[in-house]
């Protein structure tokens, strides 16, 4: 690889880790602690693998694995803790797509969980894939050093909490009932915490893995939080613009519900500018990564956060 | 204290217990990891702490802070492990409770969490009282030693999900739809899954913090495993006895529901007997711990689940 790395180059490695993700998510699933035949739910199992196999991108394994591989890092342990972000993240797609929460139907083309199975299926999925990324994560095979795995599952339960996904789902679900346009600074902190945190979340667990120094870890938390300020803003426009078909849920739902969106909120040419600035911010914070040329990868990774089209 | 605990000792033992993991509940719950005050939710703040706050026996927390004291350690690190045990027994029941599952009205004589407040909000509460709960016992102030706390992760992680908290409810969501009464070994499953696991799980953690050898271990996990059990079939008993002012929810119910319960598949006689032997195992096991004499409190509150009124 050289000064930089071909969009086909990128997509290989994003097809990569997702096979990476999927087949150690599939093998984790096989041996998701059972006890014995007779009180296995097998129904329950299979809506388990129906929310975590089969679909997306796979963006935050990537994230992980790719910031790994800048320190020499890859393996099984590299995708166990890739699998466990992505269980997280299924699982808030899970309890987010609930009737008393966003009531969708569709997710990735597909029924939702609570669609496909029913109610109280899809929150226990939710329940157990967030608590089985715990597992997994604290698991002697993810790392050989528990002050290692300490850091992860301490990082990750931050990411994933009051002061992270869910705390920017509250405010998601708060902001619907107001009558008042969001304000733009309300609407970034909303997203920081939504997704930006578990993204910045996947760039740091990989630095952990890697052992990385003070100065690295700074510069690899600076693109994450970038790379997931530019991921949400996309999301936004991409909203506004994508027609329903590539998608995959319904277009243009956001506005009918007064969502808090960088769109609303910055206009569709504000927003665009924001998501172009971030972009080049996560890809100038990556100068001073220990190594330069592995680090291309990941600037690819943020100019197809911002170009992405689904 | 000599060769027992008076019923009065035991009591205020146990009140202790819950006073401290109050208190510990109390100060996590308002230094949560929440962003500056324009992004902070009070709303959902105070349905997480309605929803762990105030109420219940206490009796996991209970459990984790005498088993630590049996090898002489107490504590904030131990009020903290003993916090988190009880914020996902918390999360349980929030999540228990929604229409989709249970569908209750009532907890400890008080609107479930998606009466008083909606059902997003209780979905939610659940989730942040789980991941919470492995923030607390992952963070270095529960103990200076990260082997310790990973161990505690995942023993946690393992006696919430699909192997055991979750699992269990499943089982129990999917034996309400079967035609037939079921047997007695696959509601003891189902019990050492739902409600043993965690009961067991508080013991142990004791013991892990406690730098328990393998003897002392196994002798407390012998302990745990029966007074859990114990604990499910004297609940089991209490639904048929109680009367509903007693209890705090309608009783009878899980009759009306074709629940797997132990009275059911053992007639009350039944139930009665295996609730003493499993006590009475619990209490015999104590008898290679470590420090015989300060076994005895937890020896009494086998003696207390067993006879408990509510």
């Amino acid at each position: 690889m050289g000064d930089g790395v071909t969009s086909a180059e990128f997509e290989a490695r994003l097809k990569a880790a997702a096979d990476a993700t999927e087949t150690m998510l599939d093998g984790l699933l096989h041996r998701a602690p059972l006890p014995g035949e007779t009180a296995r739910p097998p129904r329950f199992l299979e809506a388990v693998r129906y929310s975590s196999l089969g679909g997306g991108k796979r963006l935050r394994p990537f994230l992980l694995i790719e910031t790994a591989r800048l320190f020499g890092i890859e393996g099984d342990g590299v995708a166990r803790a890739a699998a466990a972000v992505e269980m997280i993240h299924c699982y808030s797609l899970v309890h987010d797509d609930l009737p008393a929460l966003d009531n969708d139907d569709l997710r990735r083309g597909r029924p939702t969980t609570h669609r496909a199975y029913d109610e109280a299926t899809a929150i226990l999925v939710g329940d157990a894939l967030l608590t089985y990324a715990f597992d997994v994560t604290s698991d002697p095979a993810t790392d050989p050093d528990p002050a290692v795995r300490i850091e992860l599952v301490q990082a990750l339960a931050r990411a994933a909490g009051l002061g992270g996904m869910i705390g920017g789902q509250v405010l998601d679900l708060e902001a619907e009932t107001a009558s008042e346009p969001h304000k733009a600074e309300f609407v970034i902190q909303l997203q920081a915490m939504k997704t930006g945190a578990l993204l910045s979340y996947s760039v740091n667990a990989g630095a952990i893995l890697g052992r990385a120094d003070g100065p690295a870890r700074a510069a690899l938390a600076k693109y994450g939080q970038a790379l997931g300020a530019a991921f949400q803003v996309a999301d936004d426009i991409l909203d506004v613009e994508a027609d329903e078909a590539a998608l995959g849920k319904r277009a243009g739902k956001d506005a009918d519900r007064n969502k808090a969106t960088l769109v609303a909120a910055l206009g569709l040419e504000g927003a665009r500018e924001r998501r172009d600035r971030l972009a080049a911010a996560a890809i100038a914070a990556l100068d001073l990564a220990p190594n330069r040329e592995a680090a291309e990868i990941l600037k690819e990774a943020a100019r197809f956060v911002a170009i992405r089209k689904s």
